[in-house]
């Protein structure tokens, strides 16, 4: 189907104005965490997500802050535990959290409280990585197999 | 929750071994085309493609391809002309378009034939714009409104 341009005549070569537009642009992308209990994969989730916020090594750990998540079920815990992370970042104090520790997890009553270490976020400092928009409870899967010693959760965040 | 980190161990310092990965990352943008006929606003869509691709400016007009698509119906069509345009670029002869030229515009039959203006992408010459995977049906619409004179498609690519 190709053809030489010799004999085309020079209308061809103007450039027709431009009616058209590109909106809204949505992406997402999959935490994947694990660890040697379920609580240590969420921990490393919540670390998955604020290291896609930013690149974890500029981050110095200079402040604590605790949060508590709680919900009806395992998989709504997650998801609570790193909305609350989330905020963290998203409001006062800003932080963003090089490492989290989980000092209870209690999932009989799904109930987690978080000691979150980092510091606040700086632009200039930390790298500006993806913003986060939102967690969400699509594909979430949560592998508590204490048979095979299997502990991981998957996650996607919009972003 | 603030707490002071001044009575914390130096174990709070250390940082967790990464025990997470992200995988999979999805994208799209929506194309929002439209002209003064349905027609110019299906070549409108196929350019704002291209546009998505690479910054047209830097695109020459120096080679043409004719293209066909037929389809069972209009989104059909839309879907097929846009692979089609996509399929130019995927595979020799790599054409970036910054010109299209529909010379059959057939919606009884739903079949296009196109004329497409443009040059083999070279890398360097044409700045990489981002990589278009997949045309999707997914929340297309065609409105064909010759009474208030509105043509207009809006089509999401994956990216």
């Amino acid at each position: 189907m190709d053809e030489e341009l010799g004999g085309i005549s020079e209308e061809y070569y103007d450039i027709p104005p431009v009616k058209y537009e590109y909106l809204d642009h949505t992406a997402d992308v999959q935490l994947h965490a694990w660890g040697d209990s379920l609580k240590e994969a969420f921990e490393q989730c919540g670390m998955a997500m604020f290291g896609y916020m930013t690149e974890l090594e500029y981050v110095q750990i200079k402040d604590v802050h605790t949060i508590e998540a709680s919900s009806d079920d395992l998989m709504g815990l997650l998801y609570h535990f790193l909305d609350e992370l989330l905020f963290l970042f998203s409001y006062e104090p800003f932080l963003i959290c090089k490492k989290l520790v989980i000092t209870e997890f209690n999932t009989q009553e799904f109930k987690i409280v978080c000691k979150c270490y980092g510091e606040e976020f700086v632009i200039g400092k930390h790298p500006q990585g993806t913003e986060v928009k939102a967690i969400t409870y699509s594909a979430m899967q949560i592998i508590d197999d204490p048979k095979d010693n299997k502990y991981e959760v998957f996650v996607i965040i919009d972003i």
